[in-house]
């Protein structure tokens, strides 16, 4: 399948927008939703736009990217020279001045990502277009990557099946004496094995005392008999992420830990029941913290219990108290219940779901056991 | 010694050019500048400024990070809850929106970097300031970089002797067999051994054919008995970097690698012995580049001849033809000649310096000889 054929839905999907709000035309700047609009990620530090009206579709970037939507229209610019030195940010403004009248007649309703777009490039819009209208189109564009589309459900299916894959070999190669980078070592084998970059993969790699803090980035501390280890693991497979999380514990578990892990895969399963399409986001997360609240655990439950992934391993919706989001068929969400217990340790689960039109269906493969090492 | 050292250092730095040119104030907000005036670089994916007036330093930004620069005050913002879904660019605009009236009088002369500011932040920059005249520090903020302060040079030669750590842990332990990610995994146990976190490290790992492309990440393939493999690393040790090269021959050296490999020490000491204040950067690049012009190499080597480090592991001065820079004492700069000939494989080698009243201080301390794996 054509990676692109994501990006042809969400151009269309943009559209209806603007046809809802009469914009003549939009430029978007963000990585995230010009590579949700292309299919292509921008390179680090290269800005890019995607211009979008009516008709046309416009990519500003540097080089000629492969696997564009049918029909997406290139304005390269320039960001590798020997021979003198380049000024990107203007090399692209440059690019975008002439880019902007090949897309849209001055004067119309104009909607951009002002918590993105840099001042200097905004000025150029300004002086082309003299917008009649200016609008923030970065929430609507959250919004709109809440429920995939059919061509993005392989590519998020592919990160979660490489997420299993990395808790088998964790499971398998990592044990007492071993450090947290060496558990982050054995998912690289899985990143090698899947011809991923290391950059691709993200995660919280934390033990012992650490665990308390939630996550974080692996450190040299090794695995002691007793400790617990997070790994929350939201690797990027191309373009889409998934988000899981599990813990392990290093020698025999103690009754303590079996409990309470048996307590997270319950407010995960309770969680995993009640998800249907029409639940509100902010229900789902009481019904989760509920089974937390009944073992006197709440309060040791301080972040959300789940949120979206995608083209980010963490979007909307956002299952929490103050979210006025609602689940819908299409959706692809986690569930995570974590308790962290002062002087004890912190623990989480974590699994992907697929929000379907009976409910949903599980996307991970790797079992919520609590996993000795 | 605090790491805020060299950000008090920076911070009087941009005081004087503001006096130069009549600035009252400036709000600064890419990453890169903030972490040079603040000391601290910002979480990923979170708004910050530094405002700096005549006599007040404001740094708006999540949470209080610790070791700022003395006198520095903070507008922090909020960018977790549990409770809410947070417009992270509008709690960085409200926080801005507080802190603007706290240090600088609206009316005057004012520097942003226009490159970076986001519109929905700098319109409120514009209405509560109403400047009469605005000016882009972002090119000048590049160019005050560029001679370090006597507090950065520890930081780059810890970067520094990393690097080297890593190269001795690849000489080692890679060998014929291996995939270029275990090289990667090699260099990843001095970040262990470091307490570093492996998103510290960032570099090229390319073998064989992979060398011809210059760079890249490393990927799954095996080293074969004559590949060569290219180990660019520019690691990230807190606030600074380093930027190196080593290529390896896996197997035994055929006398092509041996001739190639001692050209390219020969461009590197070259330059080495041409390095002096007052020498301009596209001289310095002419006289790496001649030597290989003399063994009718040059048209093999694309790229620069070097650049600047420093909290960014490739920045001014730029050793390349269209460069105006001029060396001066206290600049730390890489001299990097590589040659990448069509089927026959890329190599590339290269060391830091310290531009020194005298010349140069090299700063490199693993051999330049062409290691066999």
């Amino acid at each position: 399948m054509k990676q692109s054929n994501f990006a042809a839905g969400a151009l269309e999907r943009l559209r209806a927008h603007m046809k809802d709000r009469r914009l003549d035309a939009c430029v978007v700047t963000s990585p995230v939703h010009v590579a949700y609009l292309s299919g292509v990620f921008p390179l680090r530090d290269r800005y890019a736009a995607v211009i979008v009206s009516d008709e046309q579709t416009l990519l500003v970037t540097p080089g000629r990217p492969a696997g564009l939507p049918d029909g997406m229209e290139l304005a390269p610019y320039e960001d590798y020279s020997i021979q003198y030195v380049l000024d990107l940010s203007a090399n692209f403004a440059s690019a975008l001045e002439g880019a902007l009248p090949r897309i849209a007649r001055s004067g119309g309703r104009l909607g951009i990502e002002t918590a993105h777009m840099a001042q200097a490039h905004w000025r150029i819009v300004e002086r082309l277009w003299r917008p009649l209208h200016l609008e923030d189109v970065g929430s609507h564009l959250q919004n709109m990557r809440m429920v995939k589309l059919p061509a993005e459900l392989p590519l998020v299916q592919r990160a979660v099946e490489i997420t299993d894959r990395m808790y088998a070999a964790v499971a398998q190669g990592v044990r007492e004496g071993d450090s947290e980078i060496d558990a982050y070592l054995a998912c690289l084998g899985i990143v090698k094995a899947e011809s991923l970059s290391p950059t691709d993969l993200e995660g919280d790699f934390v033990s012992g005392p650490r665990t308390e803090a939630i996550g974080g980035p692996p450190s040299a501390r090794r695995l002691e008999a007793g400790d617990l280890l997070i790994l929350d693991l939201f690797p990027r497979a191309g373009t889409h992420c998934a988000d899981h999380c599990r813990t392990y514990i290093v020698g025999a578990p103690r009754q303590e830990h079996v409990d309470r892990h048996a307590l997270l895969v319950e407010a995960l399963e309770s969680g995993e029941r009640a998800i249907t399409p029409g639940l509100p986001a902010r229900e789902l997360y009481a019904v989760v913290r509920s089974v937390l609240e009944r073992a006197g655990m709440a309060q040791y439950f301080p972040h959300h219990a789940g949120h979206g992934i995608g083209v980010t391993p963490s979007e909307r919706p956002r299952l929490i108290p103050g979210s006025a989001e609602v689940l819908a068929e299409g959706m692809c969400i986690t569930l995570e219940p974590g308790v962290y217990l002062p002087g004890r340790g912190g623990m989480r689960i974590e699994d992907n779901f697929l929000v379907t039109a009976g409910g949903s269906r599980r996307l991970t493969g790797y079992p919520r056991r609590l996993t000795v090492l």
